[in-house]
């Protein structure tokens, strides 16, 4: 079972000098820490800060440099949505623009999720020869656009300009091939305009995340494992169909998480339970909200382990300080429990603690090689 | 001076919660520690369990995924056997076929070396045209094949099924290549029939670990090195004549080995020191008698350690916890010793005390290049 706290690691807090899980009350994580080998995973390289896309990749061992995957095709696999080959998906954040064309607001006020439903209902109406359209919303000023038809590159400028005050840029071919697609696009943001620039506050979309549909080998095919996805939020869905784990629906509490354990836990051998509150709470800059998030995790420990994993990893896929409120390249606490693990000299989960484990600073692309030995699933190499 | 521990690291005892090398008593390895530097060296990556070829290969410098070993050739090699260009070697079981022609016992009951000598003696009677056969015994239900003669390829199924109760496999051409091969390899099989197939227990071979001639760069061309091997077991003995050394044969006891350094240092510039017997306790799972196997290394250290060597090495090529029985991936304890090293804050030889060693969980492979600086060998990389 790989139990992933988003966003696991923080920074010391200004005054008290303790980060988020040092400061949390986690008897439950500290005693896995005691019996089990602790370190500090790092899901790219040193410095480097991972999105979500190569932070998930990396903890189920996938190179994540060299299996880069869209924003766009994360999120509409992350809503259920097919991809075929040579569609193209296009993550969209409803926008506010000025009367001089500037962007005044690159997510529209955080509309109500019902306001984005009304709006993409309206924009599904637009209608472009040779191409299929959908818009899909996704929450709050997040949608997704997936385009089918001939042609379709990913090699073209995003729009949103990451700033405000700045006119969103135009969507140029980045390659001589993606000259189809920018012209394609261009059009239906001209569409885009005329079906909602009159509403108020979201009245333009910001395109990025172009992305075609992900190709990877799955975590069936590469290791024989017959994998499930515990989450409630879609990008990680996305993500865990994307490397061909099942997925179960319909969770939306840790509760509903923890309990479908009992069902599902003779049905699969591998377990992704993603747990999306630590980073929400460190993004929002909420350190005490963040010590909440992770406490409740702790609490609902000693029934994640009654199931008796072969080997438990807890650790997170980047770190999220609530000092930064963001994504940081600093490396996670991570540890091993299981019959065969070797236990080190740590004595408590935190980020201090994990950096003296014997695990040392490691690629968390080697959790899953470690897992798997864990669970006896590998041979000897050589005689 | 490297010193090899095969197979020195543990897991913890069920009931006193300490490893095999945490429970020895080890005065000596602990002064090392602590006036050495330690760490956890890594034979091939996380994860994995390494074989002795890989493990050996690690530790001599060579990329262990690299210059994969095969099986049939380590074992010529440990035998003393000459190798050339284009022979195949294959390792053989004897085993026992029962009368529907399925494995009933891969190892033949272990049969007494004595009688592998009789069995061979009878297999070297086959003759068969245009090919050189030479059978050899290596011990107990081991032997080896040594095939020589034009178009050998080693691209073949290996008959072993790894299973009771199944035939062996026919030894299909794995490449259009192999077909000469394949054809040779199945009529020495019939020919085996005839000649033992009326013996008990062992009437039949399993072949395995097809291999042709291994070329590597020996150590002295690597590093102008002189390299002596002081081993016990043939395998050792091949994996060290494999990468050029020299190996002092007739050495049957620890005490054989400790005494012909004596003679032998002068005459050398790099020991490669290898003791058997901890792995061996470990796959028998007596747990006291590894440790008894490392403290008895423990009381020559001292006459080791009079020779002072410019550096000196105790790690293992691998894992084996007596828990498990067998080949594990965890990481070796490792210290370094010499006046050119700088010492850590380790206390004890210990996997647990090593896992917060300075040099962390580290490639084997590095402990050449470490023990080549730490003897001034190597010169400064750039102006």
């Amino acid at each position: 079972m790989l139990l992933v706290l988003d966003g696991l690691g923080g920074l010391p807090h200004q005054s008290h000098g303790l980060t988020e899980l040092e400061a949390a009350r986690t008897p439950n994580l500290d005693q896995l820490a005691r019996e089990g080998q602790t370190g500090l995973s790092q899901a790219v390289g040193l410095g480097v800060t991972p999105g979500s896309g190569p932070g998930h990749l990396a903890l189920f061992g996938y190179d994540p440099i060299g299996n880069n995957i869209g924003r766009g095709a994360l999120s509409a696999l992350g809503l259920g949505l097919d991809l075929n080959d040579g569609d193209l998906a296009v993550r969209l954040n409803f926008c506010t623009l000025g009367a001089d064309g500037t962007v005044l607001d690159r997510r529209a006020g955080r509309i109500e999720t019902e306001v984005n439903h009304v709006l993409v209902q309206k924009l599904n109406e637009i209608d472009i020869p040779d191409v299929d359209l959908r818009f899909v919303t996704e929450s709050q000023h997040r949608a997704v656009l997936v385009l089918r038809g001939p042609n379709l590159d990913r090699r073209v400028v995003e729009t949103d300009p990451q700033a405000v005050g700045v006119p969103p840029k135009h969507p140029d071919a980045l390659d001589p091939k993606a000259t189809h697609t920018s012209a394609l696009l261009a059009q239906i943001l001209v569409e885009v305009r005329s079906v909602i620039g009159a509403e108020t506050p979201a009245n333009f979309v910001l395109m990025r995340g172009y992305a075609g549909t992900p190709k990877l080998p799955t975590l069936g095919n590469l290791y024989g494992l017959n994998p499930v996805c515990v989450a409630t939020y879609p990008m990680y869905k996305g993500l865990a169909r994307t490397v061909g784990m099942e997925v179960i629906d319909s969770l939306h509490t840790l509760s509903d998480q923890v309990a479908t354990l009992d069902n599902a836990w003779d049905a699969y051998d591998y377990f992704f339970l993603h747990v999306k509150a630590p980073d929400a709470r460190g993004e929002d800059g909420d350190f005490d909200g963040k010590v909440a998030a992770i406490e409740d995790v702790d609490e609902r420990l000693i029934e994640i382990v009654e199931h008796a994993p072969d080997v438990l990893v807890v650790t997170g896929d980047h770190s999220t300080p609530s000092r930064l409120g963001q994504h940081s390249w600093h490396p996670s606490p991570c540890v091993f429990w299981g019959d065969t693990v070797r236990a080190d000299e740590t004595s408590s989960f935190g980020e201090r603690s994990c950096g003296g484990g014997s695990l040392g600073v490691f690629p968390a692309q080697a959790i899953m090689a470690l897992m798997l030995a864990h669970s006896g699933r590998l041979a000897k190499f050589g005689a």
